[in-house]
C-alpha cells in the first residue's frame, strides 16, 4: 500500500463516473471525500480548497472538463474553470491541453485527464529521484505549506524525496511549518508526513528562524505555484521570507516543482498575480473570532521568492543550480 | 479620557482591595476584568497568560506581595509568584525590589507596588518621547506580538511613540503581525490601536518579508522580555526572524524596553532561558484540533535575537545605538 494519500481518483466510466477528492478542508479531523458530478463542484472544490497544490488544481481542472463535456458545454465549463484560482499556471496548463485535443468526446477527454494524472504521478515520482542526493541520514529538512501528496496527483514535489529517503530507511526528520492563515502545514503536512510514519515536528511559521539556528535545520524544500522565466518562484506567502532564513543562515533553499510549473511568458516574478484572499481567513479561520471585527487585515495567498534566494529547482528532469534565466530557459528547452 | 487601555489597576486598600486586571485571555471578544484577592490568583493570571507583557508582569506580581503579606506568607508568596514564568526579568526585579522593603506590612508594600506601578506608566511615556522621532507623516511602522499599553502599566513600550504620534496628529499606519501560537497581535495589539482609531492593518507572521517590500515598511519596533549585557534581545518568538528580514530589507530594526528590562548579569543572550510551551497552544489555539492528533510540536515561547541585527534600543533614558556590550553597560550606569 501506498504511504501517501490519494488525493484524487475518477471513478468509473466518462458516461456516468465522478471525480472523486480527498476534501482537504476537513483535514485532520477526518479523512472524507467528496464526488464531483459536475463542473460547478469542481469549481467550488478549488475555489474553497477542497482541493488544492497547484499540480492537483491541474489534475482536478482536466477531470472537470469530462464533466463538462459530459454536459454539453465543454467551452463554458474551461472558461469557467479557469477562474477558480489566479495565481497556480498548472490549472492554466491543463485547460489549455484539454482544449487542445479538440474533441469534446468524454471518453477521449477522460482519457486525457487520466494521462495528464499518470504524468503528475511520474513527475512527482522523478522529482523524488533527483532530490533524494540531497537527504542523507541525519539530515534535518525544513518545508512550508504542503507540496505534498495532497498537492499533486502523486507522491508531492517538496515531499517526494522525503517519502523516497524514508522508503530507503535514511533516519532524518523533518520541520513542518504551520502555514497561516490556512494552516496547510499543520493539517496537510503534518498529517500525511506522520501518518506515513515520517519524523515530522510541527512549528508556527514565526519560529522558523529559530528554529533554523537552534535546530540546525540541513536543508529547506518548498513547493511553487508559478516560476517566471528568469526563476523567479511564485509559492504560498511565507516561502519568500523562509528563503531569506535560509540564506541568512546558510541554508540551501530548495524549490520542487514540475516543468508545467514554469510560465516562460513570463520574464520574471513581478508580474504574476497575486491572490488576495478574504480576511476572514485570518480573523476567523478556525470558528471563533481571534481579532477584532472590522480591524483591516491583508491577506495575500502568495509571494514571490527571488532567483537569487533560491539554490536551486528540482524538476523532473533534473535540478536548476544555479537559478537564472539563462539556466531556467536552457531546462526547460531541451 | 486615556485613549489606551488601563490593563491593571489596585481597588480598595491594602488590608481589604484586590489588583484588578484585564483578562487578555478574553480578547478581543469581550472586555472584562478578573479581580485577583490572593496569590495564588496573581500566579494564575500571571502562567494562563490573563496579564502578560514582560512590564505588566513586574506590576502585577508586585501587587501579588501584597496580597502575599495579608495573608502572612510574604517570602513563600515571592518565591511562588517567581515561578509563574521564567524569561521575563521584570518579573524577578519587582520581587526583588519588594523583598529589599524588609517589610511585611501591606500598607507600606501598597505604597511600593503603586510606586512600580506609577514609575512604569512614567518610563513608558519617556519611551514614546525618546522614540517619537522616528515615526512622521508617512510612516509605515511594523510591530510584533504586544508590547503596548496592555503588556505595561502605561501606554506601553513599542506603541508608547505609536500613541504619541497618533496624538500629535502625526499621519502614519502600522503593521501588526498576529503572532502565533496564542496571537497576541491580532487579539491584542489590533485591538488597542484601533480602539485608539490607529490605521493599524493585521497580517500573519508568514506576510512580513512580503509586507516589508510590498507595502514599503519604515521601521520595526518591538518589545523585550530580557536584554542581556552585549544587547542581545530575548523577546517573543519571532522577533528574531523580523529582525533578519529588516536587515535584508534594509530596514531599520528597534527594541523598545525599560531599563528593568536588562539584565547585566547576562553576558549574551545564549544564556537567556527560553520558556517551552504547551503544545497545545499550536494545535488547538483556535478551539478546535488543527493538527493531527499526537503529532510531535516545537512550542518556544521566545527567541533570542543578536544586538547585531538590533539598530537601536529606545528606553526611558534614551536611545541605544549602536547596540553593544560598551553602550548597554554605559547607558545602564548613567
Amino acid at each position: 500500500m501506498s504511504p501517501y494519500p490519494q488525493t484524487l481518483e475518477w471513478i468509473g466510466d466518462a458516461e456516468k463516473g465522478c471525480l472523486r477528492l480527498i476534501d482537504q478542508t476537513q483535514l485532520p479531523d477526518v479523512l472524507t471525500h467528496l464526488d464531483c458530478s459536475d463542473v460547478a463542484a469542481v469549481w467550488d472544490a478549488i475555489k474553497r480548497l477542497r482541493v488544492r497544490g497547484a499540480p492537483a488544481i491541474g489534475v482536478a481542472a482536466a477531470y472537470g472538463c469530462v464533466l463538462g463535456a459530459r454536459s454539453g458545454n465543454l467551452k463554458e465549463s474551461i472558461e469557467y474553470l479557469s477562474t477558480s484560482r489566479p495565481t497556480a499556471v498548472n490549472l492554466f496548463w491543463a485547460l489549455e491541453r484539454m482544449k487542445n485535443l479538440e474533441s469534446e468526446d468524454p471518453h477521449r477527454l477522460l482519457t486525457e485527464a487520466r494521462a495528464i494524472h499518470v504524468e503528475d504521478a511520474a513527475m512527482c515520482k522523478a522529482i523524488g529521484e533527483n532530490a533524494l542526493p540531497l537527504i542523507s541520514a541525519g539530515s534535518i529538512v525544513m518545508t512550508h505549506c504542503n507540496a505534498g501528496a495532497l498537492a499533486t496527483g502523486g507522491m508531492g514535489t517538496a515531499t517526494a524525496p522525503i517519502y523516497l529517503a524514508h522508503e530507503r530507511g535514511i533516519s532524518f526528520r523533518v520541520y513542518a511549518n504551520e502555514t497561516r492563515p490556512l494552516l496547510q502545514g499543520a493539517r496537510l503536512t503534518a498529517w500525511e508526513l506522520s501518518s506515513a510514519g515520517i519524523d515530522v515536528t510541527l512549528i508556527c511559521d514565526g519560529m522558523a528562524a529559530h528554529v533554523m539556528l537552534d535546530q540546525k535545520i540541513s536543508l529547506v524544500i518548498t513547493g511553487a505555484d508559478r516560476i517566471a522565466a528568469n526563476g523567479d518562484v511564485a509559492n504560498k506567502i511565507g516561502t519568500y521570507g523562509l528563503a531569506v532564513l535560509a540564506r541568512h543562515h546558510g541554508i540551501p533553499f530548495y524549490v520542487a516543482a514540475p516543468s508545467t510549473t514554469f510560465d516562460l511568458s513570463l520574464p520574471s516574478g513581478e508580474k504574476i498575480p497575486i491572490e488576495q484572499r478574504d480576511p476572514d481567513e485570518i480573523s476567523r479561520g478556525f470558528g471563533r473570532q481571534t481579532a477584532p471585527k472590522n480591524v483591516r487585515i491583508y491577506n495575500p495567498a502568495f509571494d514571490v521568492t527571488p532567483h537569487e534566494l533560491i539554490t536551486g529547482i528540482i524538476t523532473e528532469r533534473g535540478i536548476i543550480q544555479p537559478v537564472n534565466e539563462q539556466s531556467v530557459r536552457w531546462s526547460q528547452n531541451t
